[in-house]
Formats: structure tokens, C-alpha cells, sequence
């Protein structure tokens, strides 16, 4: 049996967001990722990439569900049926990632609240505007709170992901899969070199 | 005049070998992305993402072409009528760059040949025994020889891809996208933590 990982897709995703942690947990045998979007069929990142997705209606909710971030939060964080229905998604989950602006969606939901959470460093007053209830971290590569994984920009949800294995399935196996991509792993979630001053 | 920056793909390539140059040359406003595959339509990488392409006789061919690694290549390059066509797309462009097992193909297109280039690590040997003309580098995050970029395994690519736009256009402009994207660019080309002893 292995554990659904689910990754959000919208319109307008930023495409290393949701690929980056793909290329990760695919190295696994212990997950099957799978993509969603709210209607199913192809989204568009906005780096132009256009990639097939389910509806998210046939998620299975007992598993890890991702949300990237990217232009297309900006319009969803207003999105009342969009959040609503992501909370459902996201409480069902037993465990939640987002990565750079993702959190900005998640913290709409109410699903941060009282807890602390990172994110994109150059977006960061824009998303700590959408929950003042949030412990907003200014310096984080990526965060851990309960089973709530945040991540700050971009390529900082690889480092993220590799931490989510390194926290479930122990650091060897972790980097097993940062040397099988060459990938040299920021492994220090509290090293932040793009950290708000 | 943006300049065509066209990504190849086929059935079960790597997904961040493509995805992560996608990520940084979508950053520029230089270039324009467009991903293409020798039929067109969807296809699928080894992570079982499904990627819309158009065929790759619409390519524009005055530009930059980028070759991506992955399962796919092992049995792509034994494929005589994709190694020509793959050849003759080649030798239009302006630059090539292969990421990861990319370089296999295009070693047997004959163009690496009297060449330096390197690849994956792990799949070294592999790819070495494709042609025994090119003056394999088992240790180099990426080399540069004349038009062709060629890196080693997978996040190596976004490395290159960064080293490719400080080559082209100053190393300001790629350090502005690597923080852009809060990555950490292992900017030095001959610096290889993977290398083959």
C-alpha cells in the first residue's frame, strides 16, 4: 500500500513548486503521486508548461495533499468556494505542504491559525496580510508545525520535501534520493539565507 | 525579438532535468519557452507527469535547444530515425545544453565528437560506452565546450542553466533569478560533489 501524495494544481502555478517536490517523492516507492486541479484537465504554470490533472473531487483524502505557490494565489486567496473547498481537502490530509505562496492559500482557510508557517521571502508582507492569526516566520527555509510543512520560495520546497522524507523515513533515506538527483540538500530548515531583515 | 528556447521531450524523460530550466528561463523575458516532442501531444515522464508538446518539426530551429535526461534515453538512443532527425534539429541551433543522460543522445548524433562533456555520475559508464569520441569529464558540475553545455544528473541542470545565462547575458542577471527563486546556485562549474572517483 503506498500513501497518496497529492499535489495541488490552479491556473497560474509556479512551475518548480509542484515539480520540484515530484521529482522528489517519485524517487519513492512508498508514495504514488498523483495531480489534482478543481476541475481536472490541463493547467497552465506560469512558466507556460501545460500538465493534465484530475479533479479534485476524486482525491483520496487519507494521504499527503501539496499546494504550490505562484501568481495564481493571488486571485484564489479571494476565492470563497476555492478556499472552502481546499479546507475540506486539507483537514482530511494527515499531512499538509505548501511551498512559497501555497501558505497564503492554506492560511485562508484557517488551517494555519495560532501555528507558525514560512514562505516566499520576497512575498512576504503580501502573504502575512492574509492572516494576522499566523506566527509568520521571517527566517526559515521551511517550517514544521504539527503535520504543517511551509516552505519558503521556489526551489526551497525540494529541501522541504527531502525534509519530509528525512522526518518519516530517516535521513539516509532522504539522502539517498538528493544524491541519486545530484542534488545538493539544504538540510537545515532554520538556515535561511533569503531571510526577511 | 525574444529567442526561442525550445525544451525536447519524449516518453518517460526526467521531470526536473526539463522542469528546472523551465523554471529559470521562464524568469527571463529574454527567451521564449516552448516544450516539443517528436510527435507532439501529450507525454509522460519517468514521474508520471503528463506534459502537453507540440511536434517537433514546428520547432523554430535559429535558437536554443535542451536535451533532458531519463529512462527514455536507454532505449532512444538504439532509435537510428530519432538519433538523425535529433541531429538535424542540433545542428540548426544556436546552443545545446543536455542535462543528466540528455548527453548520451546527443553523443550519438556525433556532435560531442572531439568534444568535452560530462553526464549523470551514476550512469557514467552507461553513457560513456555511447560513444567513445567524446572526451567524457568525470568531474564537472557542467562543462562548456564551444556551443553545447552538457551537465551532470538532474538539479545539475539548473545549475547550468543559471551558468548559460551569466555566459550569455552576466552573472548579475543569473544571480537575480537564482534569488528570484530563493535557490542556492552551485555557481562553479568544475566543483563536483558527485564526481566518479
Amino acid at each position: 500500500m503506498t500513501i497518496p501524495f497529492n499535489i495541488l494544481l490552479f491556473e497560474d502555478f509556479e512551475t518548480l513548486d509542484a515539480l520540484g517536490p515530484v521529482e522528489i517523492i517519485g524517487k519513492s516507492d512508498l508514495y504514488s503521486l498523483r495531480l489534482y486541479s478543481p476541475s481536472g484537465g490541463v493547467c497552465h504554470s506560469k512558466q507556460g508548461i501545460s500538465i493534465e490533472t484530475e479533479p479534485w473531487i476524486h482525491m483520496e483524502l487519507d494521504g499527503v495533499l501539496l499546494i504550490p505557490g505562484g501568481q495564481g494565489t493571488r486571485t484564489l486567496v479571494g476565492d470563497s468556494c476555492f478556499i472552502a473547498a481546499l479546507r475540506e481537502h486539507a483537514v482530511a490530509a494527515q499531512y499538509i505542504l505548501t511551498v512559497c505562496t501555497g501558505s497564503a492559500l492554506l492560511a485562508r482557510t484557517g488551517l494555519l491559525d495560532d501555528k507558525r508557517a514560512t514562505t516566499n521571502k520576497r512575498a512576504f508582507a503580501w502573504v502575512a496580510s492574509q492572516s494576522a492569526k499566523v506566527h509568520w516566520q521571517k527566517s526559515a527555509r521551511w517550517v514544521v508545525d504539527d503535520n504543517i510543512y511551509t516552505s519558503s520560495g521556489v526551489s526551497a520546497g525540494m529541501d522541504m520535501t527531502l525534509g519530509f522524507i528525512a522526518d518519516r523515513h530517516g535521513v539516509v533515506a532522504a539522502r539517498e534520493i538528493a544524491d541519486q538527483i545530484e542534488y545538493l540538500w539544504n538540510s537545515n530548515r532554520d538556515e535561511d539565507p533569503f531571510a526577511v531583515k
